[in-house]
């Protein structure tokens, strides 16, 4: 097999890998707790930032889930999990924040997720994951030197 | 580092790693041929089925790119490179299919692809995408064993 179908292998694996989660972690998410992926991926990046994020900031994070970042936020302002107010130094910006109750779901929810991976890559051991962390750590150096 | 943390951070690894990928991917079918990732998807799915796919198969394989398929094909039938006619058997289903066009443009792009794909990778030697493809199966094993 060429140098460029081993490439093209080893892309449709990372891809199949990582959907395959994506879709185990999507179906948890809507059975255990109502919620979604791009919900849960919104309210990860605002945990992280104790000053919240501006709707523009936000859809910036959220590029991988795709979702509609106005309607998520709308559904969960009306859930009481974040509020979304004007920014104190231009009010023509929005910025969005966890309630305290969004805090509180979020953890049961990220918890929960942490252990479902755990749960997913359980056969692994940890010589095979550090394996896996260097050789995917090769495979971003690939891409970031690749100039493409 | 605990286990559960080694296994999220191996999880967040594969998703920049199949993210950044894809990126680039997206950006390079913008550019080079003013198409997107999931036009190319459709494209793809149908490349690989000579007497096409119904609409709801298509749905189906293109869970992946998230995109609205009725909305993508329609588009694709706009500019000559797919049919969408009753299925002989059963009136009430479509069923798509590439032109001849489709199927000269879809080449193109795909020849581009992997070359992109091997462009990105092409930093990591024969025995590093080795390694790695046996440990991403390692992963799916895992996944599929799971019983999540």
């Amino acid at each position: 097999m060429t140098d460029s179908k081993q490439s093209l292998r080893l892309w449709l694996k990372l891809l199949s890998c990582s959907t395959a989660i994506e879709k185990k972690a999507r179906a948890m998410l809507t059975r255990r707790f109502d919620t979604t992926l791009p919900r849960f991926d919104v309210m990860a990046a605002l945990d992280r930032e104790p000053d919240g994020l501006t709707m523009g900031a936000l859809s910036e994070h959220l590029l991988v889930s795709n979702g509609n970042v106005t309607t998520i936020v709308a559904r969960l302002v009306e859930d009481g999990l974040v509020t979304r107010t004007q920014d104190k130094t231009d009010r023509r910006v929005l910025r969005v924040r966890l309630t305290a109750k969004g805090k509180r779901d979020f953890r049961l929810y990220a918890a929960a997720h942490e252990a479902w991976i755990e749960q997913l890559l359980g056969d692994l051991a940890d010589n095979e994951i550090h394996h896996l962390l260097s050789g995917l750590g090769r495979v971003k150096t690939s891409i970031e030197r690749s100039g493409l």
